[in-house]
This record gives C-alpha cells, structure tokens and sequence, in this order.
C-alpha cells in the first residue's frame, strides 16, 4: 500500500465505506510507518465517540453481553441521524500460530449486516506494546469514521487488557457468581479501573453474594467521586442491559459534569504517545534481532560465555 | 548499591545465602544497571536446574498445587546432598497501586523456614517487557545458585503470563472441571505451550468431561513427538501430586532422549535477548515521557492537532 493509496483508503473510510474502514483497521493492527500515515490522517477527526471498555475474566459472558449491549444501544435510538456503535474484539493469539480464534465472534454475525454497527476481532501480539499501541488507535479510528459508541472487549486479565480497558471513557468490569471471582477481579487490580461492575449470569447461585462481596471491596477502597454501580446481568436472556446502559449513561453524566473528560482523555493522549513511542524503539530493536550476529549472540548466551544483558548491548550498538 | 556491592552480594547469593539471594532477585526484579551487572555474574553458572512453569485462569488452584508439587520434590529426595526448590510466583499487579498481592503466598510459608525452598513473589509490571525479561533472569538466577527445580507459577493467562511459562523447560497448564474452561485454554493459547495438562479439583462434577475435552483437543492438535499427558489432581488434599511430578521426569527424560533441552534452551537464550534488547530500548524511550517537551505534545495529541505517531517522533528526535 502506497502512502497515497492509504491515503485515499482512510478517506473513505472516514466517508462511510466500512470495507474501507476494516481495511484501515488491518494497517492500524499490523503497525508500522503505513499505520502511522493513517494516524495522521484520522487522529484528528476523532474526540466525539464514548469508548466502553469490557473486561474480565475468561468464559465470564463478555462476548453475550456485549452483543446484547449493542442491540440496546442501537434500540435506544429514536433520531434519524441513527446511533452507530463499533465493537473490537480484541482476543488472545497463540504465540505459536498467530491466528486469533474468533469462534465467539461468528455469533454477532446477526448485527454484521447492519450498517449502523461495526465488529472488528484484533488479535494481541506479544509484549512488545503493539497492542497498546494498535487497540486505542483502532478505537480512535472508529471514532473519527463517526460511531457514537465504541465498545472494546477484551479477553483475559492480563496486565495488557486492564491497560486496553483502562484507555476507556467508561470501563466495565464483568464478574460471575461463585466463590472468589470478586477477589480475583481485585487481586488482577480491576477494581481500581471499574466505573461500572456486572455481575453476569446473575441466575446463577451466588449472584447476591457476588454483588456483596463486590459492594465490600468498595466499601474498602479508597473513597472516589464516582463509586461504581454493581449491575446484575444475564447477558444470554438480556436481563439487566437497560441497567447497564443506565450506568453507562451515569458514568458520562458524571463525567462531563465534574469536568473530568477532558482529563481523562489526556491522561490517554499520555499513554498513547508512551505506548507509540515505545512500539517505534521496540521495533528498531526487534528489527535487529535476526541474521548472523544475532545468531552467534544467541549460542553465546546459550552456551553461557557472555549473558543476555551484554549480548543485548552489543547487538545494540551494531549498525 | 554500587558495583562491586552488587557482585559481592552476587558472588554470597550463589554461595548460598538466602538473604543475598532475595536481594539479587529484587535488583533482577528493579531492571536497569544494576540488574545487568548481576546478570553478568550469575549467567554463566546457570543450566543445570529444570524450569517448570505452571500457568491457567485465575483461581485454578495453581497456588495450592505448587505448595504440593514443591513438597513432593523435597520428599522424593534421599540423597545427603539435598534435593532444593525455588519457587517465583509472579503476581498481578495493580497498575494503580503498584503493589503485589501476596495474601496466598502466606499458606507457603510452611516452606519458608526450609533451607532447601526458596520462595519469592514478583511483580509484574505493564507491557514494556520488563516482566518478559525480569522472570526468566531470576529464574536463571535460582538456577545459577544451585537449585534443582525452579517452579515458575504465574497468574493469569494474559500474553504475558503464557511467554513466561514458554521460558520453561516443562510448561504445566492448569484448567478446572466446568465447561468451558478446556475451551478456554485452547483459547488463550495455552494447548500449544502445555508439556503437561492438570485438572485440578478434580473432586468436582465434570473433571471426567474436563479430560475428555483436553483429550479431544488433543487429538485435533498437530502431533508431536510429545503428547501432554493429563493428570487429574486434587491439590488440596495433595491428591495426583505423586503423578504429576511421574509426568514433570518423564517430559524431561523425553527432551533429553531426543536432543531437544538444548534446542529449547537455545531458543530461549534467543528469547531472553530479544527482551532484555526491548528492555534497554523501551527505557531509554520511557526516560523521555516526562517533562515539559513531553507534556507539550501531549497536549497537542489531546487537542488533535497532532497525531501520536508524529509526536512520538518528535519525541524520540530530540535529544
């Protein structure tokens, strides 16, 4: 893709044209100077869309109840000018294999066909900060192409997507009942990142133990202006969305009446330069981490006759 | 602590003194000069313990399962020179609060007065791979200071957990009864990484299904001259332990039937130095976010009348 082409590919993008705007995705995902030029391109349209962050625990329902978050979103709209809403999906990759597993994705199929909603699977890549890069950026993107709404769900509790979860506006934590899925949300640090907890498959024994333990540990922490509403859901029955959209609004509400949007954004323009300045550097150094001297590096660090740290200066200072 | 404190303290932690030991381990742990010079000292006197790394969902029960694993291999032991055992249980940390929650370690503390274990929490912290390259060195570190087995047991299935337990010689991975989890672990790319698959809580309802699932996996996964055997435990009651360590020596005696501890030690010799490179490029990167010129351009991201690519250029431009 030539800088021109990419160019007119994210105008179009922007315009409307929603093959253009996956295609701009796959650039923003795969990084790079390309993605870079479209950065360029869109960073500046973007500022109007309310990002949600999902996240929690593996099998906690984020994929169902994002989903249903989206057809009540989209419910809720009584203008003409139509509410559009952009899902990213961002799932685990094998180290191994590279291919993201989006098997659970295959069911939003039922909202793939409309115009007003956008669903993107993003596969995380490793430590190197490229998807702390790629994520916010595709999330930007979505933004920029007009979505009032985007939702970024990601998989897992690793350190990576509390970060990803944290570049929202507003971060929803999802929980199950059942014995030490709340203290398990804290020890992962969700807990200083929740403005909104849900408890998911709320039918299920626990529920209210659950919504206790949680409201405890709020008790607990450190007293905020906004104190995360815990709500109950059962995303595969669609019980408690309204609810969900209820806090969701709040949170804004909240926000913008304290002020504090703007200081959340630029703590994430914050993040989002460390997190591209970082990917630039780790790229260059990756870049090096191949051919012969690399090679004789790594049998020397095999073999114990230098160690990683003097190996990795030494390929360093190579030109 | 200077240089030659660092190599003196060094030079006492692989002598065998436990408290120089855990000192070294948090200059490893700290990164930057002082962890390279240490490096430099312990590398070459590493390769003769065997790496297990244990990683799965939070809540699995990995805790309970090393505290068994570890005290099984101290009992296997009937020679005089004494078999001993470092474990590191890296831990989530808050990126708010920046501590380790090391609440379920205490139960570990049985062990803690036991000349022969060595056991110690790190930290995980953020996505610069500082973690990528500060586990495996400590590990290296243990190595290098005579322990037999060093058990690396992470939190989480996050990217950054499953590298760390891709440092080790045997990767267990460990899943619970209840649909969905196998499925789960297939997922976040842990089938591909397994030498050895635990059902733990195998008292529960479902463990018989939680094997079949793992088996049927297994099947559909490419052959390798090694298929991960799974072992059902109940590490509370230190059911399976005796089984788990039978299934730990013979993955080992299979690597090195076939040539291959050398390959995956070269391959993480490889892996090391391409983290520790990152590493010293992503702090020299992260040394510029701060300060005046750094908070100028964010302001400018924020605004939208930069983008973060372009500032980031800028940033890593001036000197």
């Amino acid at each position: 893709v030539t800088p021109a082409a990419t160019d007119a590919l994210v105008a179009r993008a922007l315009d409307g044209d929603r093959a253009a705007l996956a295609r701009v995705v796959s650039i923003v995902e795969q990084g790079g100077e390309p993605a870079r030029a479209a950065s360029a391109e869109y960073h500046r349209r973007a500022g109007h869309a309310w990002i949600v962050g999902i996240t929690g625990a593996p099998g906690a329902g984020k994929s169902t109840l994002t989903d249903r978050l989206v057809a009540e979103l989209l419910a809720r709209d009584s203008t003409d000018s139509g509410t559009r809403v952009g899902v990213l999906a961002v799932d685990p990759t094998s180290p191994f294999t590279g291919g993201a597993i989006l098997g659970d994705r295959v069911r939003m199929q039922e909202h793939a066909t409309d115009p007003r909603v956008f669903i993107r699977s993003m596969a995380t890549r490793g430590h190197l900060g490229g998807l702390s890069a790629s994520a916010p950026q595709a999330a930007r993107l979505l933004d920029a192409a007009g979505y009032d709404w985007v939702v970024v769900e990601t998989v897992g509790v690793g350190q990576v997507e509390v970060e990803i979860a944290g570049h929202a506006d507003t971060t929803v934590v999802v929980v199950n009942p059942g014995w030490g899925d709340a203290v398990q949300a804290n020890k992962a640090g969700l807990m200083e990142i929740a403005d909104v907890f849900v408890v998911n498959k709320a039918d299920r024994a626990g529920a209210r133990d659950a919504v206790r333990e949680l409201d405890a540990m709020l008790e607990l922490s450190a007293q905020r202006a906004w104190r995360p509403p815990i709500v109950s859901t059962v995303a595969t029955g669609g019980e408690g969305i309204v609810d969900l959209v209820a806090a969701l609004e709040s949170h804004r509400a909240h926000l913008t009446a304290v002020g504090e949007v703007a200081a959340r954004r630029r703590s994430r323009a914050a993040e989002e330069l460390t997190a591209v300045a970082v990917e630039l550097v780790a790229q260059d150094a990756l870049a090096r981490c191949q051919g012969a001297a690399f090679d004789a590096l790594v049998n020397a660090v095999a073999e114990g006759t230098t160690d990683p740290y003097a190996a990795a200066r030494e390929l360093l200072a190579g030109s």
